[in-house]
Formats: C-alpha cells, sequence, structure tokens
C-alpha cells in the first residue's frame, strides 16, 4: 500500500480526551488506511508533563514536547487537534495553525465561543480550516446535522439539554429528593462535576454550546454577554415535586434558541426549565445529552447521546479527523482540498438581529417563599395584575417557621412582563426572599 | 457572480418529495449560491404526465419529458435524482448515471435493499457516485451520522422504528383500543398507509431500511431472505395492553441489526417487540422513526424525526445534493470530485457472517388463545421445560366463549429454543389457534 497518500497529525493536549482519539486511531490504523486509501500518522504531541507514566497509550518521548506553539508551527503536519482546554494559549495554538492554512480540529468550546469570529476569519484569509464536532455534545454529531444533514433547513427552534453535569445533578435531585448541595458534593466525589463547578452548574458552558450551535444554524456569532443565562443552583427538591404536581413537568436546564423567521429577531437563553414528562427530552435523564431542532422543512429532528466522556469525545474527534483526511487526499492533491467551509459569514444570510425582552414570551413558574402574614398575596396578586400578566395555576405549601411557598403559574407573557412584576414587588418590600421562577418549555413542533 | 460553477441536476420522477425538493432549491436558490459558491440549475426532469396541472411547482413544459432514460443519459447533467418509485426502471437509471462517472441520488430504499451491491460496483467501476440521505428516516440525517459521523465506530447494535405507517397504526390501537383492521382503514382513509398496506405492515418496508443501515454499518449487501421479518398485523389492543399490565411495557416494529464484535455473527431482524416504557424509544409514536445506535467508542446515540413525508424526505435529498455541488466544484475542477465514497466493500473490514437461531438470543412474550379444557397449560408448561425455557411471568384472562387467552414471558433464551417449543406444541396438536409471540427488547446500551 506505498502509494497511499500520508496524513501528518499533531497534537496540542492529550488529556483524557487526546489519548482516547490516539488510542482508537493506532488500534483502527490499518482499518482506516483500508477505507480511506490514506495513512493516518500520529506525529507528536505536546503535553504539560512528557514523563507522565499513567497514560491510556504508550508514545515515545521522541514524539512528545511541552512547546504547544512548536507543535502548531511544525511545517511538516497537515492536521493539529487542539485538545488542551483554557483559552489563551489554545487562541495562539489556533491562529498558528489557520494562517498556515492548515486544519484546526477542536473540542474547545470556550475557545470558538469566546473568539470563533476570529478564528473563522483568520481561516478564511488564509484558507485553513476549522473542525469542531467535539465541541458541542460529546459524540452525538450535531454540528454534522445541522450545517451537512439539515442544510436545506431554516431554524425557528433549536433546544436542548447541552451539559451532562447538571442534567446528572438534577436526574439525582428528582430520584432522591436531596438538596442541590448535597447531591453537589457527592457529584463531584464521584467525578461527575469539577471543583469548581461554576462553569456548568452556573450554565456557562451550556452557553458556550448554545453560541456556537447559533453560529452553526443562523451564521452570526453572537457575545456571550447577550445571551440570558441562569444555572440550576436555585432549583430545589420542592421546585421539582410541585412541577411534577402542578402537570407532570420535570425540570431540565435548556439551552434555547429562537428564530422568528418573518422579523429574523433571534434570541439565546439558557435556563432551568420546566417540561412536560411526555416529551421526549423529559425522558433524557442522568449525563445524557439531547437537542431537538426544527428546520422549516424537515420539521423537528431530535439527538440524543452522552455529552461528554473521554470516548465520546473521541468519537467526534475521529470524525472530524476523518472528514479532514478526505478532505486532504482527493484524487488529485494539486486541488489542495475539498473542505467544507464552515462559514456561513455575517452578510450572506438575511440579516438577524437580537430578540428584545417583549420578544421573548413564553408561559412561566414562580416560587415565592412568603411568611404567614396577611396582604402578601394580595401584593403579587396585585404586581401580576398590574403587568397583565393573567395566571393559570396558584398552590401554597405550608414550611416550616410560619412560611409557606406560594406556587404560581401563568399563561403565556413576555420576559418584559416578568421583569417588571419582579421589580414592582422589588419596590413595594413585600417579599423577604427573592422569588424564583422557571419558564415551561411550551413549544409547538 | 459569473465566476460560480453550475451544477446540472436532472429529476427522473417528480411525486411530492420530487416536488418538495425543486421548490425548495428554486426558493433557496440565491441562499444555496452564496453559500456554496455555485449555482445549482434545475435543467428537467422525467415525469409519467407532462400535462398534469396540480404540482406544487411551476415548471417550464420544455424542461418535461416522459423519457425517464433520456434524462439518465443526458450528458450534460451532473447529478441526476431518482425519486419515482418501483425498481425496475429506477434501476436502469441508476446504472445509466452511474456508468456515465455521475451523481445519483435516490430515496428509493427498494431499489438499494434489491440492487444495491450491483450498484456500488458500477459506482465503483465507473467513478460515480451514490448518495441516499433519503431513502431511511426521512428528514433524520442517520445515514451521515452513520457512515461519517460515527466513523471510529464499530456497532454491535442498531436498532429503531423505521416504519412511519407501522408506528401510526401501533399507537393508535394503543390509544384508542381498537382493532387493527379498523384502524388500520381509518388510516388508510386518510392518507396514512397504502392501499394495498402489506409493504409497510407487513414489515419490509422496514426490512428493506435495515439491510441499507447493515450496508453502511458493517459492509455488506444482506439478502432479504436472511432477514427474519414479521410485521404487525397480528398484533391485537389486548397485547399492548398486556404488555402495559406485564410491566410497563409498550409494543413497537423494530429493526434490530446485532453483530457479536468478537465473533463478528450478524443478524438483522424485523418483528413487533416489546419495549420498556421508560425507554425513549417508547416514547416515539405516532409517524415518527428512530434509530438507537450504539458504538463501541461513543456509546449510545438516538436520532428522532419524521420518516417521511414530501418535505422531510425532500430535506435529506437536498442535503445529498448539497454534499454533491460541494464534491463537483472544488477548488480545481480537474480533481473532477472529492466526494467521500459510502463503499466500505465486502473485503475491507474484518468479516461477517449471518447468526444462526442459536446465537441470537433474548426474552420473549407468548400469546396462546386455549380453550378451557383441563392439561391445556401442563402441555404447553412442559414444551417449554422440554426446550429448556424457564418463564418468567404467567398471567391468563378470560376471553368470550370459553376461551382464555394465556400469557406468558420468558427468561432469555434462543430463537432456536423458541421455534422448537413452538414445532413441539404443533406436534402435540395441544392449540387450535397457533401461538403469537413478540420479542422483549432487553439491550445493554
Amino acid at each position: 500500500m506505498s502509494e497511499h497518500k500520508v496524513v501528518r497529525i499533531g497534537f496540542v493536549g492529550l488529556g483524557t480526551v487526546g489519548q482516547g482519539v490516539w488510542k482508537h486511531l493506532e488500534q483502527d490504523q490499518g482499518d482506516l488506511e483500508r477505507r480511506l486509501g490514506a495513512r493516518i500518522e500520529l506525529v507528536r504531541a505536546a503535553v504539560r508533563d512528557p514523563g507522565k507514566k499513567d497514560r491510556r497509550v504508550k508514545i515515545d518521548a521522541s514524539k512528545l514536547t511541552t512547546d504547544a506553539l512548536a507543535v502548531a508551527r511544525d511545517p511538516s503536519l497537515d492536521i493539529v487537534c487542539e485538545l488542551m482546554g483554557g483559552i489563551e494559549t489554545p487562541k495562539q495554538v489556533a491562529l498558528e495553525v489557520l494562517r498556515q492554512g492548515k486544519v484546526l480540529i477542536t473540542a474547545n468550546k470556550a475557545l470558538l465561543c469566546e473568539h470563533g469570529k476570529e478564528l473563522f476569519e483568520a481561516a478564511r484569509q488564509h484558507n485553513g480550516r476549522i473542525f469542531f464536532e467535539g465541541s458541542v455534545c460529546g459524540g452525538i454529531p450535531i454540528i454534522k446535522a445541522l450545517s451537512e444533514g439539515l442544510v436545506a433547513n431554516r431554524f425557528p427552534l433549536i433546544y436542548g439539554i447541552l451539559n451532562g453535569t447538571c442534567n446528572y445533578i438534577l436526574t439525582r435531585i428528582e430520584r432522591e429528593g436531596k438538596t442541590f448541595d448535597e447531591i453537589l458534593r457527592d457529584a463531584q466525589a464521584k467525578g461527575y462535576a469539577d471543583s469548581p463547578p461554576d462553569l456548568d452548574i452556573d450554565g456557562w458552558d451550556t452557553a458556550h454550546k448554545a453560541v456556537i450551535l447559533t453560529f452553526l444554524a443562523h451564521g452570526v456569532w453572537v457575545n456571550l454577554k447577550d445571551v440570558e443565562v441562569e444555572g440550576i443552583r436555585k432549583v430545589t427538591s420542592d421546585d421539582i415535586m410541585l412541577a411534577k404536581e402542578l402537570g407532570d413537568f420535570k425540570i431540565k436546564l435548556f439551552a434555547i434558541i429562537q428564530r422568528d423567521l418573518k422579523t429574523n429577531k433571534l434570541s439565546i437563553r439558557v435556563h432551568p426549565t420546566l417540561v412536560d414528562e411526555r416529551k421526549v427530552l423529559a425522558r433524557v435523564d442522568d449525563v445524557f445529552n439531547a437537542v431537538s431542532v426544527t428546520g422549516d422543512v424537515v420539521g423537528t429532528t431530535t439527538y440524543i447521546g452522552r455529552g461528554a466522556g473521554s470516548d465520546a469525545t473521541a468519537s467526534a474527534v475521529i470524525s472530524d479527523i476523518v472528514d479532514a483526511v478526505i478532505g486532504l487526499t482527493g484524487k488529485d492533491r494539486n486541488s489542495k482540498w475539498n473542505i467544507k467551509d464552515y462559514l456561513p459569514s455575517n452578510g450572506t444570510g438575511p440579516e438577524v438581529s437580537l430578540a428584545g425582552p417583549d420578544e421573548i414570551i413564553g408561559k412561566y413558574y414562580f416560587r415565592f417563599m412568603v411568611t404567614d402574614e396577611t396582604g402578601i398575596l394580595a401584593k403579587i396578586a396585585t404586581a401580576f395584575a398590574n403587568n397583565g400578566i393573567s395566571l393559570s395555576q396558584i398552590r401554597q405549601q405550608p414550611r416550616p417557621q410560619n412560611t409557606s411557598s406560594l406556587i404560581m403559574t401563568t399563561h403565556t407573557t413576555s420576559e418584559r412582563s416578568v421583569k417588571n412584576v419582579l421589580a414592582e414587588l422589588e419596590r413595594t418590600a413585600a417579599l423577604k426572599v427573592k422569588p424564583f421562577y422557571l419558564r415551561v418549555a411550551d413549544f409547538d413542533e
């Protein structure tokens, strides 16, 4: 098979995902060579500690370096996989790779969310390519589905569970009735949650992924500050129980990307959400991820799988590598390559703009912790009435020490009205504890 | 944009799917041209009746012909979409297109199931390409997921609901408690089932799709006669009710493709199956399709969406067209193209062989219609005992006219043992009505 082309790959970062990729490429080298008509050569890797003993793969010491940029700049490489985590060094690495007109493969959602625009611009200028299947939902080929499989569609609605840690914690609160803090500590002890857990728990990791999906679906890089982000810290087992009582709802941390195809107003939100137990996404528990994609041609398609884990993400990175190899080793190498460019670019589609709080509408669930004094309900009800919000269900649940939790669900209203109610209640000083509220997923699909 | 390359497309068959494709390509022409850097030209179409008035798209009469082979042979075309249905003419069309080294796009699962091996061989010989995303599960990009997104994986298990008509009928029997015949007639009146309905109802359409998924996942074209196929005609509302009582099971028509990664024994089956109500696939109702794919690297991923309908399938066909256009219009046209070849080819992977009835194991549900005479249960129980099958649950339900339905579920056993029990009962003439049995989906994922 000496006529086979050779594609040379370097790694920057060789943690669990990188080792998974290396291991599977090594194991399947013969098989891949037969299928691709090209040989994949694992050339070198930049790692923090070349002397580390407990890697899943045995790598010759001569292939290891601590110099990330040396790998990024290595002129002999065709593809560089950036799998190190963090933002600053990965950004330098990415720009180096792209400026040489090479293939960058990354699973780094924070990097893409923060610097995606600049990276794709560098790719365009220097004829480089970026592959990033591993950045969203681990092994679920959602990037490929959105950008290739569903290429005929515009997307009024994309929503889903993008963070396995949050889903695991919510599932366990629901099953065990324990407090958020108890479950979080146990999840950390078991390795299902990082320490500190903020990036996951506070919704930022989900938001990073939502920004990437927005780019794929709508061709714009939305600034993270324009994403409404709320994590799961305030969700209690009471909420989960009451949600069930109120109408067989479960609570999931959703990213929701909505675009009005007439006005092209776009909203991106991350928040705990009440979802009808009969919906498929309500059934997606533990560390699983799921994305529901509604296209104007195809209707709604749903994708479910493990959202993280070294092997799931390795599966995604390898699919990127294979796509790149196919692109790099066409019949005639002079064509350089023919890899699909992911760049829909700001200017090419109809311009989208961000929806304002009047344009984001839905149903809401409120929890008020109230003391047993007369007039509280009147004040709360008046605030809703003043802002034109009509209520659907009301339930009061006694709590220790003369307090109650008062639950209200609303009919359809706007984010603006909800914010106004909260502000009004704050002004009247009616409540000692800030109200907690959840959105209700109530989508026509 | 005069420098843009032009890709010329012809259609053979312009029914609802073809019209959907034509309509969306026309509507989005400008947008697609910007995104692809190439112009897609809808050149001509072969139709049964060029004078037909009620098409969703207005097409100039000069573009229409009744001669399918004239379109297939037209040297000016780059891509031919075969969307006519049937097998013989589509096969001729497909071979003509491929022998000219062109792109064939088809959604014709019967054609691929029947002649896939020959077509892919012709494609290989003449450097043609076959795209067929629309052939399985309508708009769900399952072909792309299996062959590209999950390329790093071997697949011990693929199963799912591949036929919307059957799922719709089973869902309605479950909800309404009516008979199979009543629901089928109503489904036909509503256009959800063909007349005659045999291809769907008897499992053959599901089997066609299973054969295609097997090719993608395992690189072999399995003969339809080697697929165990049972339809849904014998499923009664009693079965559905009893399945629920026995353990919160639903009944779904599944295709199940299993491969033992150690022995490379492969089995492909289509049959009504009991599935735990808590599983996601049990929640996939009405005309929706779903596929669960377990890969050795990625774990289990699941894909859900509308399995048919002109727009869903059009979405899939357009994604094929876009992939082909990208392949056909690389930087340097001299490369001809650089389209991924779907052909894993028989010889390249580890050889698979078909599993025998001893190697297919699982749990089973039996329904016996018995008359109220002593000794029947003893004969049935003896037959199970003689064949080493141990029983899990037993329930008898009185029925009109001195009959009962006797339900039994088994622990894990083999298809061989089950067939032996049935033969033994037939020999002893213990039963007046042939027993009905279902497999239980009990997969480790």
